[in-house]
This record gives C-alpha cells, sequence and structure tokens, in this order.
C-alpha cells in the first residue's frame, strides 16, 4: 500500500483531526500543502479536480480523494484495526462528530480565525457572537467529560479526535483559557496529549 | 411497533429533516413540542433526562432516544427500505451530511435565527457575517445541482433531507431568493417538494 496522501495547510484543525488519527494509528502518510492564505481552495480548477466542497483536509489514497474529516475519520476506523470502534459504540461516536461539525470545531474554528487570520479584521460585535456560540459548545463537551475520561467508552476514539482538532492551538489564538474555565476538557486533552502518537498542530504539519 | 415520538418545535429545520424523512418513508411519528422559546432546551432536567446536547430533534423510539439530525436520518436509513441508501454511496451521503451540518444548515439556520428570532436583535456586521458564510455554502451547492437531479446519485436521499431542512421556510424568513440567484438549487427543490410526502415545515410540524 502506498502511503496516503494528505492535502491540508498547518493552521487547518480539520486537517490536524486526520493527521492526528493517521499518525496515532501507525498509518502512514504523507503531506500535500495546500496554499490556502493564496486562494488555492478557491480556484476552480482546485475545485473542480480535488473538492468540490472548496476545503481541506483531503485524503488521498486508493486512487479515492476523500473529503469532510468527519466521513475520512469514520473511513479510517472502518480500515484500520487501531482505530476500530465497537459496533454498540458506532452510532455514539457519529453523533458527537456531528456535533462536533455543527456546533463545536464549526463555532471554536470560526472564531479563532476571526480572531487571528481574518482581513479585514472584523467588527466586534462579531468577535463577541462567535466567541459566545463557542463557549456554548464548550460548555456542553465539558459538561460531558466531567464523570467520563473520553467522549465514548473508556478510550479514545475518532469522535475524541474529530472534537480535538482546534483545542491544541496555543491559547493565544484560541482565546479562551481551558485549565480554568474548562476543567474536564483541559484534563482529557492531557490524557490525548498522553498519547505516544501525539503531536500539538504546528508540529504535527509543519 | 408503537409509532416514533419526535420531539421538535416548527421553527426548527433540524426537527423538519427528520419529520420529512418520517413521511416520505410512511413511518408512523406522533409529535411532541418542545417549548424551545421559553427556555426548555435549556433547562438542566431536559438535558439530563433527553439530550445533554440542549437541541431538538430528539427522536425516541425503542427505548432509545436519538439525536443529531444526521445520525438520526442515517439510521432511519437502515432500518427502513423506503430510505435506505445504495452501499456504492454510502459515503457521499454521509459527506453532504456531514457538509450540511458544518457549512450548509449552520450557516443557513444561523442567519434566519438572527433575523427572525433573536433577542436583543443583532448588529448588522453580525447580520452581514452571517450572511455571507451562508451564501457560500448555498453557492456550492447550487453549483453541485448544476448537473445533476439530487445531491448522491439519482434519487432522493436522506442527503438531500438534510440539505433540505432549512430552505423550504418562508423567504421572508431566510433573507434570500432562491428563483432568482440559485435556480439549481430552486428546481432541486422543486423536485422534493413533488414527493407526495412533501409538506412545507410549518405545515409539517404545525
Amino acid at each position: 500500500m502506498t502511503a496516503y496522501k494528505l492535502h491540508c495547510f498547518k493552521e487547518s484543525g480539520n486537517s490536524y483531526k486526520v493527521a492526528l488519527a493517521l499518525r496515532i494509528a501507525g498509518i502512514p502518510w504523507e503531506k500535500v500543502d495546500v496554499d490556502y492564505f493564496q486562494g488555492a481552495t478557491r480556484q476552480p480548477g482546485w475545485r473542480a479536480s480535488v473538492n468540490e466542497m472548496g476545503e481541506v483536509p483531503v485524503l488521498e489514497g486508493d486512487g479515492v480523494k476523500r473529503t469532510q474529516s468527519g466521513a475520512i475519520l469514520l473511513h479510517l476506523a472502518q480500515q484500520h484495526d487501531a482505530l476500530r470502534v465497537e459496533d454498540s459504540e458506532q452510532a455514539e461516536v457519529l453523533r458527537w462528530i456531528l456535533f462536533d461539525n455543527h456546533k463545536f470545531t464549526a463555532n471554536l474554528a470560526s472564531y479563532r480565525w476571526l480572531r487571528c487570520f481574518a482581513k479585514p479584521q472584523p467588527h466586534d460585535a462579531v468577535l463577541d457572537f462567535m466567541r459566545s456560540r463557542a463557549a456554548a459548545g464548550l460548555d456542553i463537551v465539558n459538561q460531558h467529560l466531567s464523570d467520563r475520561e473520553y467522549i465514548v467508552g473508556r478510550r479514545l476514539t475518532v469522535a475524541d479526535i474529530s472534537l480535538a482538532g482546534y483545542v491544541f492551538y496555543p491559547a493565544g489564538e484560541l482565546g479562551f483559557d481551558f485549565a480554568n474555565d474548562y476543567p474536564h476538557l483541559d484534563a482529557w486533552m492531557g490524557r490525548i496529549a498522553g498519547n505516544p502518537g501525539w503531536l500539538a498542530p504546528y508540529e504535527m504539519l509543519a
């Protein structure tokens, strides 16, 4: 089997989710840098040949280009024993990956983006609005983790990896203090970072 | 089999997705009204006993309460022949449901909410920001539908039903003119509305 190719850029936590899954499972992969900041994903040619949704990550392997981090994670969990999800936990893993896409990553990532990378700098009202949405997602995950070590069941699954896509970026980018304000989430991050395959996003995708 | 119970409220397009799937498939269900505007989903008791994510829809049946519209739709597609997804189309259906949750419904629904229901009325900068995000999602779906009748394959699937959750609310609520600005999406809506089981959201969840 040739190595997977991961089309990505280092500021993309959705790309980091896939890289983290591959690395934790010991699956070979190589990076294909996408020049997002120069508009690569908005080019009609890139959309036609790589991803019509205009997004990374794209995971290329076995002649197929797969997109949407959640779909990629669930595919990898089907294909690789190290990431396999028990049948009894499939529905719950899917539910949390959907929640991540709908309410957690969607807001946390957007808030970071607006704080750090958006040009022109957004209006304060927009920052305040997105911060409150991100905080609502953080509250729900922090509460969920108050009496459990992982999102589903008793070990790391792709549900954890999906929700962890953005939390390991620097606190100065995210604009939240997890240790003080979301202690259960902070402890869960420590468990994930304790995995021998773990690297922080800017190391992983450097 | 007793009928499913759908915990919902009529302004919730995520609830409408599930109701539309049930009705198109001819599956019996009954409505359990959730008093969202009086804060029902924010009550600790409701979160503990119905859905910790604080959201509708919740589909109750066979002793299980299922949440996240995307997970519910995929479950119904596994259980009921009328909604069955071909094996060869599973990955693509999942990918579009994730896109819907991440970039389409997430933005279109939020923009409508801010326009119609948010108190206090949001700052214009927030409305402009969310409108541009909603438009980006509409562009991608409209483009995808430019040379096909349905989102995946040649017939209606739960991917269409997911993406259709909010588009059938009144244009005055949504703030977009689909017929003029997103004609392929508008034609696809016509195909969905031609299904004998179709009802508009405020009729379906009245």
